[in-house]
């Protein structure tokens, strides 16, 4: 990977920067590079001891990877695949933020995953989308990857997201 | 009450257990077992003194006691009566988690409740429906249950649910 | 401004009264009278140097400045307006909590601000609708005023309120 190549390439993750990169690329992912705020809103604030990060929705590169409804315009399957973006995504921010902690190494636990799935009213199956955020939290971090969680419905999300995740880290 | 029976039988509450207990069951009300967390995700997070509680739906013994929407398939009543049981199993998750601190009489106040409606444009009444959630707890710790709140309106809740609420307590 | 007026003037503001109001009365702003809690939930809880400000709609002196979807029956300026007036009203309940520490100037940075829209299934800016809430506090505060953000449809909110913010600060 090369380290000069900044705008679109994934963050640097070889294997002496970290064992939580290290775990990422054990389970074939790649840190994407952080979202560039867009407003006065910023991707992290660390207060206290935990890491807050922005609500993320599962853009790749600045696009969303689906758009619509659940089921009605996005399966479950590929709404469980948005919820594992918006996590890369919300890990790609707390990385950048913590570079001079030692990047997510610096995590000490996962608090808390809100998971907001656009569908509607007949919609029952929040908790299978929010799985696909949870279970990445634990693949990656074990069981300190274990959160409280709130899965609900929206009647719609940003850009036409069908799913958008906040995430709160536990910071050492 | 049967301290032995253990999987269907509400948690152990005699009088010598508990302060908090002792209110509830002065209430009337009987604290339910802990639900059994069926995926990554877990039923509290004690982080910096707040006991962050997942976000719980209105189930009894695993089953829901009203499905749909406020108030197309659900009157207000029942709502508020889901926004009830929500709180007494986010305290049971609690009780559970606190058990070496005292279990309930462990909490030092009650910071914030989210409160999800599942409804339609039309609804209004949200307020009314997340007072079972504030009212119950006032009722219980007195003062110290006073805390913020944001009722917002879902397009659908999990499985079905009218209501789901989500606690966070402060912890001695 | 007559200081002995309680019901329904804004609150004090003289130029020595505090950094920030003075600050508010440079971009014409007025704090109001915080409302007045008319359920079991409070305006603000004050935990581990957070103060957590209940969910806010759009009121002045008790009465919605807008009701309804949006875009259905609120266009985005409105709605955009009716994030403003939330952030007022989340400012008042904050500044009336901490009177004793000094008012608005106690805040040391704002950490989070949660953003309901009521809207329907084909809405897509959310965020232009928050940044009327995040753009105030960031011009009120400078730096420390930029914050994590959670942006999302709600089916409806309370009263028919057409937004709906919640704000955490980082107090001194």
């Amino acid at each position: 990977m090369n380290p000069s190549a900044r705008d679109s390439a994934p963050q640097r993750q070889s294997s002496q920067s970290g064992r939580i990169l290290a775990r990422l690329a054990d389970l074939g992912l790649i840190l994407p590079q952080p979202a560039i705020p867009v407003a006065s809103y910023i991707p992290t604030r660390l207060v206290g001891g935990i890491l807050y990060v922005s609500g993320q929705i599962p853009s790749v590169e600045g696009k969303l990877i689906a758009q619509g409804l659940v089921p009605r315009d996005v399966n479950l399957e590929k709404a469980r695949e948005c919820a594992v973006r918006c996590v890369l995504n919300a890990l790609a921010a707390a990385h950048s933020t913590l570079t001079d902690r030692g990047g997510l190494d610096a995590i000490r636990s996962v608090v808390r995953v809100g998971c907001f799935v656009a569908c509607e009213s007949d919609f029952t199956q929040h908790p299978e989308v929010a799985n696909g955020a949870s279970d990445l939290l634990v693949s990656i971090f074990g069981d300190s990857g274990r959160h409280v969680r709130a899965a609900v419905g929206s009647s719609s999300l940003p850009r036409g997201a069908p799913v958008e995740v906040e995430v709160a880290f536990e910071v050492a």
